[in-house]
This record gives structure tokens, C-alpha cells and sequence, in this order.
């Protein structure tokens, strides 16, 4: 089952994406008008329910990420063992995860153009997976962690690499350019350990495979995640953790492969699906 | 002119604070349920005006930050220049602001207290003016800034000190616990700019002052924060930069002076107000 926020005929919407039509479904639930909201009054399987023998309402619609109005997205940096090398700077693994938060502001749907700014040109990919937390929780146990998890979908993390070293702390003016990142195409529900487990990231930039990856590599699995965040915020449905891509950014050839206006990128998930967008110059 | 947001009776409200008393406007306004919303549709005038004569309401009423509901809020760290100095790591001062986001789930209102969490005491104060966007803009000019602005409050940008070198980038798990940090008292509009210009920020811990420094020794004065920060992202209604803390912070004292349950800070601006907040341990 795949949950997607669109629009159509200038209309929200959400619903299920099926073969390549959508079947809108939040006209059913009055009360709940976003997929944010659906999450937060824990009404998934409802919603899943409901598209059980539906037909598609709309062939004509365009993506939004899966919460467009996402309130909290955390996400986990250089997770994978050979990104901590990527960055050169002679650091030994670090003990805790790096974290950083993003503004929904910064991400366009599936599908959409990401959008390279005319101050600088180092737009940068980075696929990963993203879990939507479907169960408030504080202090929760790497064991308990999977429990909290509403939905699966993806992210193009899109950076602009040279901002994130603009200051002397945190990366944020990097990772926060309007339109710069992906999110999508849709939610995928959360129901089995392996989806998670058995995952494995694909990036292709027109076609090339750049990055390849498995999540059980990662240095701070999702479970562990989970427990860190928990441990100082407690989380709430509806929360968005990105959960760090492998290695093969462009930053890390030499020279640079940076996104140009015209390339595709594409983050490929088994089990939940591939996100696809283009680049433009911004207008 | 001082608008708060409230609870009374268990409900959220928002109104003028005049003397002891707060004045619920709220009401009044059916289709701006809060005082984000207000801003966001650009009412904070009528709302003012509404306030004119009007008697208490209520004289029994607990603050909530003035934006209980905020979507983003953005923090200018190492801002002035005795702390760049206080990081004591050898670096000349830096050429971009470091910025760091915060979720509104770490604040609490005006003379509620910060909680102190069992993992880690080194819970610090950091006193600063607040900003409040109130019309939206990409690539604001410095001497257009101030266009931008609504309102202002204060916050004790209260922190976990360890936990913000946790990782290897970015201050973010130090500086998101529940509850760690205030804002408020209450909005006050901004209508000259001699609000900023001539502001002077006190920072007291049980009366004594601790940070004492004035807006205009900025290393990154306000109108460049607005500037840089819409360089890369579209400010919006409603956004909030929290603009930097002067040295002084508990930090700063060898050894440190953390925070401890019973202790009360206060942050107080000329033309603005005093933020005041006790400290206890987490329940």
C-alpha cells in the first residue's frame, strides 16, 4: 500500500497511488485533512482500509513530500563507516550520532525538479530512508524502537555542499535551501522488521549508480536512532527521522560531481519504492 | 502593547497582559485561533487594537511561549565577540553566523521552569533577544530588514552543554530537550528600530548578572541574520530567529556555574520585558 499527498486541479489531496493513477480517499475522513493528521490520530490502517476496492478518482495530480506540513524532520549525518572518511578530516568514528533538523521548506515532492540557486552550484545528492513515528515515546529502548514506526518513504537529502562548512558549527544553511532535498513518493506502512532489516539504498544520477548501499551497515542502526533522539525530545507521531545515506555523494569524487540543471536523480528502495526528481536553475 | 499566549481554565487563549491581568482577545478573533496565526495573517494591529479598554479577564493563567505552535525557529550561535573567544578552540572569528534550528517543544512560557534531565547536569543559560517575522521574503537587503520584523520577545536559550559536542557537527542534541529552554514573556510589536538598536540584554542567575552586553557589539547584527538566513531559505510569517547570546554564559566560569533546581533566571531587555525562570529536576 502506498500513501501519497498530492494535489490536483489545485485541490490537497491524499491517498493511494495505484499502477499510475491516485485514488483520493481524505474526502472519507472530514476530520482528518492531511496525512499528518491521519498519523497523529493513529488512523493509518484506516486509511488503508478504505482504499480497499477503489477506484482511481485522478490520472493528473502532482506530488507533494508525504507530510507537507511536517513539523520536526531529524537528520542522521555520515552514517555509513566510509562517510566519516568522505569527510577527511582525520576524525576517528564518533561516538554519538550527528544530527540535524530540516524544514519541510527545503524538500519538494516525487517527481518535481530540485532546485540549484544561482549563489552557488554544489547541489549534491544523498538518498536514504526515512521512518515516520507513529507512537509518542521518551527514553525508548533500541528493542522497543520499531514499535514507534508508522511509515516508511525516502529522501533525497539535496545539499548545498559548500554551506554546510560555511560556519564554524552546524550545517544547517547548507541543508536548508528552499527546494533543495526530496521527499517521497508516498508512505509505505511500517509493519515488518525486514523492511528496514533488508533494505537496500540505491542512488543513480542519470542512470549511473552512485551510491549502493545496505542498511544494516550503518553505523547507528535505526533502532539505536530511535533511542538516542527519544533519549532528549520525546517523539511524536507524525516526526520525521532521515536516517543518513551511504557513501558516493558527489562531494566525494575528484573532481566533485555535482547536480546540473537536466540530470535525474533517483533513490531506489526495495519494498518501498524510487524517488525521482530533476534539477533546474532556479527561476 | 504586551500579547501573550496563555492557559486559563485549561484553555489555550491568547491577549494582552495589562498590570497582574491578562485580557483574552481571542475570542474575538474565531478565525485566528493563535497568536501565530495572527501573525501569519498579518492581524497583530487589530489585535492591539481590540486590546484598547478593555478589562482583565483573567488574573489565574499560566504562559505558554507566545508562539506555542511555532513552525520554525532559527538560533544565531557565537554572536558576539567575547564567544567566539569562550569556545576556546584557536579559531579567528568565523566569516559566516552559525545557525543552528530548534523545535518549540524545548520552551517553556514565562515563569514555568526548565527541567533538568537526570542523563546530564550541565544545564546552561544563554539570554537573548527574539525576532518574529511578520511578512515574508527571499534575499532581504540588511536595510530592508527590519520590514520583516513583528515582534519581538526573549529567550533563555537554555542548553545541555555536554550533549552540544556530542557528535561531530552540529549542536542539535544539546540544545533540543523537552522543556530546557523559555521563551516569552509575551510579544511585544515592533515598530522602531531603536527597539533593537538600543537593546540591552541582562542575564541574572539568583540576581546576580551574568551576561550584561548590548545588541549593537553583534558580530552578525540582526539585519545581516535576516539577510543571510533568506539567502537560502524564504522567511515567512511567524518564523522566529533567536538572535545570539552575549558571553557570559555558565559555561564561561571555571569551574562552569551550571544551572541547579531552585535557581532562577531572569532575562531582561530594556522595551521588551523580563523572562524569568526557575529550574527543577526532571520528575
Amino acid at each position: 500500500m502506498k500513501l501519497a499527498s498530492v494535489v490536483a486541479n489545485g485541490e490537497a489531496l491524499y491517498g493511494a497511488i495505484v499502477d499510475e493513477g491516485f485514488v483520493a480517499l481524505s474526502r472519507d475522513f472530514p476530520d482528518l485533512p492531511c496525512l499528518r493528521a491521519v498519523i497523529e490520530a493513529g488512523a493509518l490502517d484506516q486509511v488503508v482500509v478504505a482504499a480497499a476496492g477503489r477506484a482511481i478518482t485522478h490520472t493528473d495530480f502532482t506530488y507533494q513530500p508525504p507530510l507537507p506540513d511536517a513539523a520536526r524532520i531529524l537528520c542522521v549525518g555520515v552514517n555509513f563507516p566510509d562517510r566519516n572518511a568522505e569527510y577527511k578530516d582525520g576524525t576517528a568514528q564518533p561516538k554519538h550520532m550527528s544530527l540535524f533538523p530540516r524544514f519541510i521548506s527545503g524538500f519538494v515532492g516525487h517527481e518535481r525538479n530540485l532546485v540549484r540557486p544561482p549563489e552557488n552550484h554544489t547541489l549534491d545528492y544523498e538518498g536514504e530512508v526515512v521512518v515516520v513515528i507513529g507512537k509518542a515515546g521518551r527514553r525508548i529502548k533500541p528493542e522497543d524502537a520499531y514499535d514507534h514506526i508508522a511509515a516508511l518513504t525516502l529522501c533525497n537529502e539535496g545539499t548545498i555542499r559548500d554551506w554546510v562548512r560555511h560556519a564554524k558549527f552546524n550545517v544547517t544553511q547548507g541543508k536548508n535551501w528552499d527546494n533543495s532535498g526530496a521527499m517521497g513518493p508516498w508512505l509505505v506502512p511500517f509493519h515488518d522488521a525486514s523492511q528496514l532489516d533488508d533494505a537496500r539504498i540505491i542512488t543513480r544520477v542519470n542512470g549511473e549508480v552512485r551510491q549502493d548501499d545496505t542498511l544494516s551497515r550503518m553505523m547507528f542502526p535505526i533502532r539505536e536512532e530511535i533511542a538516542y533522539i527519544s533519549t532528549f525530545m520525546t517523539l511524536r507521531p507524525g516526526d520525521i527521522i532521515v536516517t543518513g545515506t551511504p557513501t558516493g555523494a558527489g562531494a566525494r569524487f575528484d573532481p566533485p560531481k555535482y547536480l546540473q540543471p537536466g540530470d535525474v536523480v533517483e533513490v531506489e528502495v526495495n519494498g518501498i519504492g524510487t524517488l525521482r526528481n530533476g534539477i533546474e536553475d532556479e527561476a
